[in-house]
């Protein structure tokens, strides 16, 4: 993986996505009363942000954790497909449920065995998607809120992931309406993307921990590994 | 990739999938006028059998080529997505654009930029649906049109296709309506998940030539292979 020289809005370093980095934080930073996620009982309403607000991490930007309060209608300590779906959507912008399925599963917590994120998990997410959003309006130059195959590659590149052009086509052959060779794509259409080149990279770099290019896979991990992105529509 | 000792009704041996077969026929078997893929003119009307019928390999089930004339409505020599989901589709069965498209690219001719395929992609396709037919009404026992977890996997493991449990949960974790673990599947998404199980450990054995269970992957060879099965919907 690469990254390239230019210069970004945000203030993530382009090669470090978000997740990797609260992945790493030494447990110490976390919370003494950690959420059990395994719980299948919501926390009692009314005691909302009481009993919510320790999950964020200590200095969490109080707007993710205002931005986190109200894209959680019910109030149930997590954000659920439905919820983001929601959230995310506007007049320009229309995210599929598979998108909205496949975020969520490549931010949950592993232990997490429903479709759902938490405070921590929604931090990542969230933080992941003003980055993508400072990115796709930094190459979108002309301003028309679309990017073509080009600017894609380069905005991909300067996140860190060095897609070949080959590869690239393949996945953005289904946003061709038969305009032939011009395909550009929404905000939401370069997330899908995006996100589907993120989730394979990063689940690829864990079988490849010393950056060699390749990895060594049994074909039961291959499954494993793959299945997911198949099954998230 | 080991195979149950399963008597099945198919004259297919459960390892050796048709498309694999045709592929390592000798050239000589193949007629000396090949159509040409990469044109983008369908051939002219009228002439539709004796156009075609050399297209077929010598000795097809005439019940095949009967077939392929039904299925291409619109008599171009090719069938398409719309084509074969009409083909698929019965009261009792409903098979999404999104298997109908994974089918015909797991089937075409690598040469053929378009999801289409053409006879002999169509001999194999249609000759992998019966076999998987047969497999599917064997290890459904009540003839209730469903089979549970367990059929299904015993199902793959006589088609030739070892899947760890583990895998397979996910594969069908898309089939829970809330019935909990009693997930059953109807016959087409027992293709659905299976065309998934089929196309990648076909994938996955071309890069393991020599059936180790494992495969050095490249990064690119990685995504190339994978994507293709994202963006199938
Ligand atoms: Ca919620
Ligand atoms: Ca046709």
């Amino acid at each position: 993986m690469t990254s390239s020289s230019t210069a970004t809005k945000s203030p993530y370093t382009p090669s470090a996505p978000p997740l990797t980095h609260l992945e790493n934080d030494p447990p110490l930073a976390y919370p003494t009363t950690q959420y059990n996620y395994t719980s299948a009982q919501p926390p009692p309403r009314g005691q909302y942000y009481h009993q919510h607000e320790p999950m964020f991490h200590p200095g969490t930007d109080p707007e993710i954790i205002r931005s986190f309060g109200m894209v959680d209608r019910d109030q149930n300590g997590f954000i659920d497909d439905n919820e983001l779906q929601q959230a995310l959507t506007s007049s320009s912008q229309k995210f599929s449920l598979r998108t909205i399925r496949l975020l969520i599963f490549l931010f949950k917590n592993l232990n997490q065995p429903s479709l759902k994120i938490g405070p921590q998990e929604f931090t990542a997410l969230w933080s992941c998607l003003a980055q993508w959003r400072a990115i796709f309006e930094q190459f979108d130059k002309d301003r028309s809120g679309k990017i073509n195959t080009i600017e894609l590659r380069d905005a991909l590149h300067s996140l860190g992931y060095a897609i070949p052009q080959s590869v690239l086509q393949v996945l953005i052959s289904r946003y061709d309406n038969g305009n032939g060779h011009r395909i550009e794509l929404n905000y939401d259409e370069f997330i899908e993307c995006g996100m589907v080149v993120k989730g394979l990279t990063d689940k690829f770099k864990e079988k490849d921990p010393h950056y060699t290019g390749s990895a060594m896979l049994h074909y039961d991990q291959f499954l494993s590994l793959i299945i997911p992105f198949i099954v998230c529509d």
